[in-house]
């Protein structure tokens, strides 16, 4: 598969991070010739949290973190595999993943709870432990600090590059590094079960305050962007935090404010990243709703636009056919008044009084979705509720690219 | 574009019904060489009852018709265009509304609000009323009884063949006759904006027991088919009963039990014309959900894998991915026991016990595919909730047709 044409141009410049080390290696499980097993090692005492899917198929590694993080114990070590996501595999699933948690506890020392997984691949295969186990020596053997891409390569499955992201920030007067990796190409291919995204600061944090910045920040990125609109079954954001003295415990302290907009930045970093690999992506496309009746209306109003596949294979076409938005917003189920929707494409107002501007210049338009960044806007005129969610356009490649996934 | 491959055989014969006029003309707005204008006459006392889409931002003649429906007064014309739908276009579409309902109260001699209006075509672009206008008389001198296929034909879009149907059935000792066609490409092909019905039957029946015969059989029809999970601006659907003696009031009177259930067949079965000329489909597929809370619950998990892209790729692909089918139960957002959960492909059980089947035939599963016609059955394990929707799958022809469709 050739690197998409949204795709940044090069991997960024990570650091090493006090203690984290990462480990890959090559199981030939699904994939050959390429590392898709990862190791990522803490120091003891480092904090967790995570994000998880809303399904209610949820994968075997989801409900085992969900239900080791509420014991808020610290994290020695994460798990990854990528070709086959152990989702939908029952009893024998789970059996799979406790042999490779105990494997990885065992080498490190550690607790089983201590242990933390994710698997990104296809649904309803079981999991062979045995392969993953006979890696884990090898792997762990490979512990380095400075490996970040080879790690952010080792989790990909059908994308079509790696995506890291790092940003330095201060807390009172001590540096501080956040460096991420995640993999989707879609935010949702569900099959390949799919966005993965790990977040690694050196920031002395505990468990709760981290939680809680992570799903703020969870909503406004990784929360705010679709492919296809399907949602899958191991979706899963971990992020551990390492500086273990002095641990700031309110995440509301005025002290990590600057933490939390560069935690913020990093992972809206690595979601447009997975938007730009959606699967057949040739466009990036914001779409900005306001004027809706509050916040969660202008989002619902935002991702019928983002998920219509007539609107996404209209921008697809370069077709600056703007009545099909009207159509997504009037089928979103919230408010909207149709003789104050103003629509906005590339910057240029489109409609106005409930009809289509009568000077609007359509070239101007089309001329904008000829380019790969597609900005439309939505006033709905009804309050003052505001929203920006990301997606792709909608093109013949996603077809290819499903329709026959498997073979 | 030529005719789908799931098209029936040809348009059934239908009868003509006492005093429903027919008369269809071109009028080239955008069409060339071929009727686009539709007028549809009834006798004095007509009862008429009508269903619509919920989108926030509704055309025009959907305002009207609704508006006029409240009066509860008789029927005496439909106007339906092809082309334009006169959807978005603010106070100019409505006044060219009203101009071509004027032209066909003057020329019927009837009051304005007996006019009945549907326009289908690109949102955004006012109605000229004048070319409508204009061929009023000419529409008018052609009403007849029996050119139900022509009629079928005049209010097609990106449709691939005209959609009729027809069913005689008893009230008491009287036979009656339901006639109908209707045009959709897609439920939901929303910039064609989009499905429209149009039902005729020379029995008598009040309007409030036709408007609940009618609503009840939209649930269980045109409401449970989807192309694109896109939701039209002005999808209509309109009951005419002539028979002016002797009125039925009560649509739960025994004595309209068969009338029920074969006005309902004849919705199902135009629903299904629609499906089956969904844009680029290839597989007619039904999809049955039980076992849910409630029946509502089992339809929202029944749409969610009919509007999955993924999966709609994966049968177009003639892929036995069944994965995608858990991901698409996961993400609905009702009650599922995922170890509960059962899903049958083609009347194959594949998954049991939270897992795959071990014995599973997948070959057989991909010979199911290859076919037409598919059958999904999923089993959520919750309790008797039961729904089946109706969809096509998601090819290139799909992309090929929406990526640039005004041009």
């Amino acid at each position: 598969m050739k690197r998409s044409p949204l795709a940044p141009t090069k991997f960024p410049k990570i650091k090493a991070l006090d203690g984290v080390l990462m480990g890959t290696s090559a199981t030939a499980m699904k994939y050959k010739g390429r590392d898709d097993l990862l190791l990522v090692s803490f120091p003891k005492g480092a904090t967790v949290a995570g994000v998880f899917t809303t399904s209610k198929c949820s994968s075997a590694p989801v409900d085992w973190c969900r239900g080791v993080l509420r014991k808020n114990k610290p994290a020695r070590a994460v798990l990854v595999n990528a070709g086959n996501a152990n989702a939908f595999t029952g009893k024998a699933g789970e059996d799979a993943m406790t042999s490779t948690i105990k494997a990885v506890s065992d080498t490190l020392s550690c607790d089983l709870d201590e242990v933390y997984v994710a698997s990104t691949g296809v649904i309803g295969e079981v999991l062979d432990a045995t392969v993953i186990n006979d890696h884990i020596a090898e792997t762990t053997g490979k512990l380095k600090s400075e490996n970040w891409q080879d790690a952010a390569r080792a989790i990909l499955t059908t994308d079509t590059f790696p995506k890291g992201a790092t940003v330095t920030t201060k807390i009172g007067s001590k540096t501080v590094n956040i460096n991420g990796f995640a993999k989707g190409s879609g935010m949702i291919a569900p099959d390949m079960a799919t966005m993965l995204g790990f977040i690694f600061t050196d920031a002395s944090i505990g468990p709760e305050a981290l939680g809680s910045i992570l799903k703020e920040a969870t909503g406004g990125s990784f929360n705010s962007i679709t492919v296809d609109s399907d949602t899958s079954t191991s979706d899963t954001v971990l992020a551990f935090a390492t500086g273990c003295e002095g641990m700031i415990n309110d995440a509301n302290d005025p002290v990590l404010d600057d933490f939390k907009q560069k935690f913020f930045a990093l992972m809206l970093d690595l979601s447009h990243q997975v938007v730009r690999d959606g699967e057949g992506a040739s466009k990036f496309i914001s779409i900005n709703v306001n004027g809706a009746e509050n916040d969660l209306a202008a989002k619902k109003i935002a991702l019928s636009i983002a998920n219509s596949p007539l609107v996404k294979t209209a921008i697809a076409g370069e077709d600056a056919n703007w009545g099909r938005i009207v159509m997504a917003v009037g089928k979103a189920g919230e408010k909207a008044n149709r003789d104050a929707l103003k629509i906005h494409i590339g910057g240029q107002k489109v409609t106005e009084h409930g009809m289509g501007l009568e000077d609007y210049d359509e070239h101007k338009c089309t001329e904008h979705l000829k380019g790969q960044e597609i900005e439309i806007s939505v006033h709905v005129g009804i309050a003052e509720g505001s929203a920006t969610v990301w997606t792709c356009d909608l093109t013949h490649d996603y077809i290819t690219i499903n329709a026959d996934y498997r073979s």
